[in-house]
């Protein structure tokens, strides 16, 4: 009965990840050390920075260590605490992994969920979670938009994207998404609110980004890299910004592709590229929500959750993120919440 | 006797510019019209900025049209003055061309030059003028270093580079160059200054960062762009930053070559990559040139000056900016100013 179901890094991937990267395991539940929390997870965050936790390459995390469970944000209850500061039976956003039983330390507990009414609790996770305030706080502090600029976003109809796109809108932007799919990118315009979408599978970007925004670009939102980046910079407008936040299009190269060459329109332009990391923000967490959670209510800001149920889906859904399938948030659903003790 | 000499673009140049590129020619002294003045040329800036305005390319000003004389920074005097802000007789940074004489509108010429004891005329135009400005603006605006810091500067021997690594000094960080030569390391080490100095003609640029910057780099000043700039991306510290003011590397090149690979290290450091035009800080000159000024003075600030001398030499002069063989600031002389009337 004691047991915690895991997946596994079984090997790190070579390109773009397979089934076979992950291995399935049970072990014990851990016990919590003095100053850790036990965490019972409810729901498994799927983002694209676990693509880049697996590599062999130091970062702003350490890589996840061979044989040990999937890295991965969570929503999570709290089972057991040697934290004073950490209360049992709270429901929490924590950096966990793919398992049911987490014993992490309290600092990977990045603030107690307040359930809130009208909002399911797989937004906290998505919208109101790591997504939803890396959106928020790339968007308006990195790429500071203001009323009546431009703003360009990629995988515009990604977790992220699709979140990053109607911020903008609610600011006063004129928004332009670049999606794949003549699906995506209805979506964004008809139920998002998007003044114009871009298809890169089927259009010439270039072209289209220079009908959809003739004057240029004032923030560029890049989660991709690659081609969209060069076109973008290319159509960039005096003090334009481009906000790095990802670039899928090369996380599985393990040599890094040629960058941008057209990085030099920033000289000119006096153009500003920023990355950031959500993390570094996490004093603000509740500000951002608090708003992020009134543009729900007033019903200005949608979000979309694809949830998978049971850990054993956690990385056939994974998978799905490289393969263009889904729209919006991908979660897996382990268990519901208990009812405080 | 009223003879204008000019230097003109005869033809573009295709990669690095040859003498071919430039003919001379003979014309009248041009009549001001009204809100121009007419300018006697007495120092020509000879920069890197000229060989982008060469390109038929569009950027921040409009390319050099063929047959004009070529677009220079000057340092004037003030012939004939149809602007009743623009003093006859006064002396005045501006925006001219290789040629003695030019009628330009009063809102090229960048401010009267007031000559400062112990300083002499040229300065005006190398330190104090837009070598300096550059350096002062690119560095503490775009840049801004923190004591204890380290500043990486590339062309560290040039005329912005080896002004750029002196204020880093000033403000208490550490400070690498990187210049092509064993005569250039020597002079930016023992005669400016820094602390290290990076032969690239002779050294492995990235073991030889590793081991003058073991901490990383918090501020890479960039005016080469190519292979310097992908290195210094790979050692960027976190928050780091990297000022892009020129690209000289790849200036010649019609077709841009790949950009950084590196661009990536900007996402997990939350670097911020930025360009800057210093016309732009044009209400701030004065304050600049004022702590410029008392740099030298109180002889914390060192600059050189090249000095051709006659208008012919100039697109020689000029040449010199390719092939590594000047250091500090290119100027060419070709009067001296007459006593105010």
């Amino acid at each position: 009965m004691a047991e915690n179901r895991q997946v596994l890094l079984a090997r790190r991937p070579n390109g773009v990840p397979v089934m076979e990267d992950f291995a399935f395991a049970t072990g014990p539940i851990p016990e919590p050390r003095e100053g850790e929390v036990l965490l019972r997870h409810l729901l498994l965050s799927i983002d694209p920075a676990i693509r880049g936790w697996m590599a062999d390459k130091p970062s702003y995390l350490p890589p996840i260590a061979l044989g040990a469970p999937v890295r991965s944000g969570t929503l999570s209850q709290v089972v057991a605490s040697r934290d004073p500061h950490v209360e049992v039976g709270s429901i929490v956003q924590a950096l966990g992994a793919w398992e049911e039983y987490s014993a992490v330390p309290a600092q990977a507990v990045m603030g107690r969920v307040e359930r809130l009414d009208g909002i399911p609790l797989e937004a906290h996770l998505s919208v109101l979670g790591g997504t939803g305030l890396t959106a928020y706080f790339g968007l308006l502090e990195v790429g500071r938009p203001r009323e009546g600029e431009t703003v360009l976003v990629s995988a515009a109809a990604g977790g992220v994207g699709s979140i990053v796109g109607q911020i903008a809108k609610i600011r006063g932007c004129r928004v332009v998404g670049i999606a794949g799919g003549e699906e995506k990118c209805r979506w964004i315009v008809d139920e998002l609110g998007f003044d114009a979408a871009i298809d890169y599978k089927r259009e010439d970007v270039k072209a289209a980004l220079s009908a959809a925004a003739p004057k240029g670009v004032d923030v560029y939102f890049d989660s991709v890299g690659g081609e969209i980046l060069e076109i973008a910079l290319t159509r960039l407008r005096n003090r334009g910004r481009v906000v790095l936040c990802g670039a899928i299009s090369q996380i599985h190269d393990d040599e890094l592709p040629p960058g941008p060459r057209s990085y030099v329109h920033l000289l000119a332009k006096r153009g500003r590229m920023e990355g950031f990391v959500t993390l570094d923000y996490a004093a603000r967490y509740d500000e951002a929500r608090a708003e992020l959670a009134a543009w729900i209510r007033a019903g200005k800001l949608v979000h979309r959750d694809e949830l998978a149920h049971g850990l054993e889906h956690a990385p056939r859904h994974f998978l799905r993120l490289f393969d263009g399938s889904h729209r919006g948030k991908l979660m897996v659903k382990l268990a519901e919440p208990e009812e405080s003790r």
